[in-house]
């Protein structure tokens, strides 16, 4: 069911079987497998999945290919709920591992927020990742094409952008080698510093050698109209049309509340094995936060893998007729 | 294009990127990932992938949870071919490794058939598995239920049979201990062995007290209507009444085409890397052939991966701006 401030107390004294952060396709995937396991299952969402952006799903088998993120999310979590799993909407703050359990701290509203602990054999990190976006004094100008044809993702909307004049954006010149995966879809490429950061020579003469055009300017904002961005106008005035744009400035890591916990990772990334255990037996990371490729379909078979293995754990213990003692 | 036998001819001189065995869900989805890689592929397929034959599929993220398995591959098959992918009903007999490429030897049609050798860089085998069903007199009082209330996957189905009166049939005794996961979901738990083999006393002992009713009479026929299996009728004419079925009969690989190469197999599941890859560098293999568990949403992340992998590998060779050349 979903919790609110008034319900949540009902689960005082309930330990969860797992407790997933996260409500993306990786944590929803996860929790409709756990709850055809009969294991009871928390899902604390803050709202917002990186998925949720994504104007049209064009690589994810079984739906047509201009569904929206946001409508798999809100299927994902209608067949969740009907599955008699639990949902917060909340922040997790931190994770204490208390050796058979995880405490999980939780806070719940952004003004007059209260916290609550819950309790739980197992949890899964499914809380992602959220990409960095080129900082504009007018950041609405930049949330106004994000997900629609400023691109995020090379692997997911190289195809969208074949043969379209197309600006990178990028955080660092290491960053902006994109390009070079992104020639294959497309010759016209302009590459935008935002007057950020240099490139060394030999960068720059690569970048030039694949015909590649380096704009150094700072960004004054995007054009366009209708969430469709047609190019960028710059701090002198001058413009620079587009047909599309692919940001590389890096992702934030939502996992700040495993840090009290020694996890191994990869970058920012966390290591699992192939049913996407952490380091840590109790810990599970499935979707964009762990080693691997941000794909929705992807996290979706992560959340399948992670709670069959606690399923498998759990049984293990607790040997068979789940069904007697929780119906 | 849907190649038929009229056409096909149009590809006597071209080498595919990738040649995909199977059309269920771990191939579309390799299939149309590779295409918006802008890879040439040629998708074979013999006809109902075992994902057909489900009637709901109950945990895949996105759906509802009562859409059928050929809801998917009907949905995928479409989007594949917008996206200009190759598709042939066809029998694949035998693939020869050139070096450099791979021959894939082809029978089209089944009557008169014709043969064809297609060329290709890389392979990936989507073939999956059929279940082994019991073998009874009159087959199709087997197909009734199959894919219905007789189900051929523990992962998948366990929930629908939650408190319910199940029979299970196996083809060896130690094929009936699917019985204990079984146990999680419901008590209620009868073993059927069709009078085709014995179970030891220690594994009896097992069964027994877990509370197993064992039935090592020969079946005559399943019992129901509408598709819902009600029970089974013994040789000696007496009636178990069941809710449920759960078959645990091994399955049938579909590799045969493989023979002739050498890869690593653990059981009859080809070993791959986290990319799909096999021991060949030039094959791949996803879904259920593989080792890993059988869930559509898992080939169908498998798929991704095989296909990133191989446009990587093509990209690393070629360079940049395939767009121009193909275009």
């Amino acid at each position: 069911m979903q919790l609110t401030k008034q319900t949540l107390n009902q689960r005082n004294d309930h330990v969860y079987d797992a407790l997933v952060v996260g409500g993306g396709a990786a944590g929803l995937s996860a929790g409709i497998y756990l709850q055809r396991y009969l294991l009871s299952t928390l899902m604390i969402d803050k709202g917002k999945a990186r998925s949720f952006w994504m104007q049209e799903l064009h690589n994810y088998l079984g739906l047509p290919p201009d569904t929206p993120g946001r409508e798999v999310l809100k299927q994902g979590k209608e067949h969740y709920l009907s599955l008699e799993g639990d949902y917060l909407n909340a922040y997790v703050e931190e994770v204490i591992d208390e050796g058979e359990t995880l405490a999980v701290k939780v806070r719940i509203g952004r003004q007059n927020p209260i916290y609550k602990v819950f309790r739980t054999r197992y949890l899964i990190a499914a809380s992602g990742i959220i990409d960095h976006l080129p900082q504009l004094a007018d950041m609405k100008n930049v949330f106004d094409y994000a997900g629609y044809n400023l691109h995020v993702c090379l692997i997911c909307d190289g195809y969208e952008m074949r043969d379209q004049r197309v600006g990178v954006f990028g955080s660092t010149a290491s960053s902006l080698q994109v390009a070079f995966p992104l020639g294959w879809f497309t010759p016209h490429i302009t590459l935008f510093t935002n007057g950020a950061f240099e490139i060394e020579d030999e960068l720059r003469d690569r970048f030039t050698a694949a015909g590649y055009t380096i704009n150094e300017q700072p960004i004054h904002q995007f054009l366009g109209e209708n969430h469709q961005m047609s190019g960028v106008e710059l701090a002198d005035g001058s413009m620079v049309e587009l047909d599309a744009g692919l940001v590389s400035m890096g992702s934030k890591y939502h996992a700040d509340y495993l840090q009290g916990i020694d996890l191994e990772y990869q970058g920012g990334n966390l290591v699992t094995d192939a049913m996407n255990r952490t380091s840590h037996p109790r810990i599970f990371a499935v979707g964009d936060l762990k080693v691997g490729m941000n794909q929705v379909v992807i996290a979706a078979a992560d959340g399948a893998n992670a709670a069959t293995q606690i399923w498998r754990d759990i049984r293990r213990v607790e040997g068979s007729r789940r069904s007697q003692r929780v119906a």
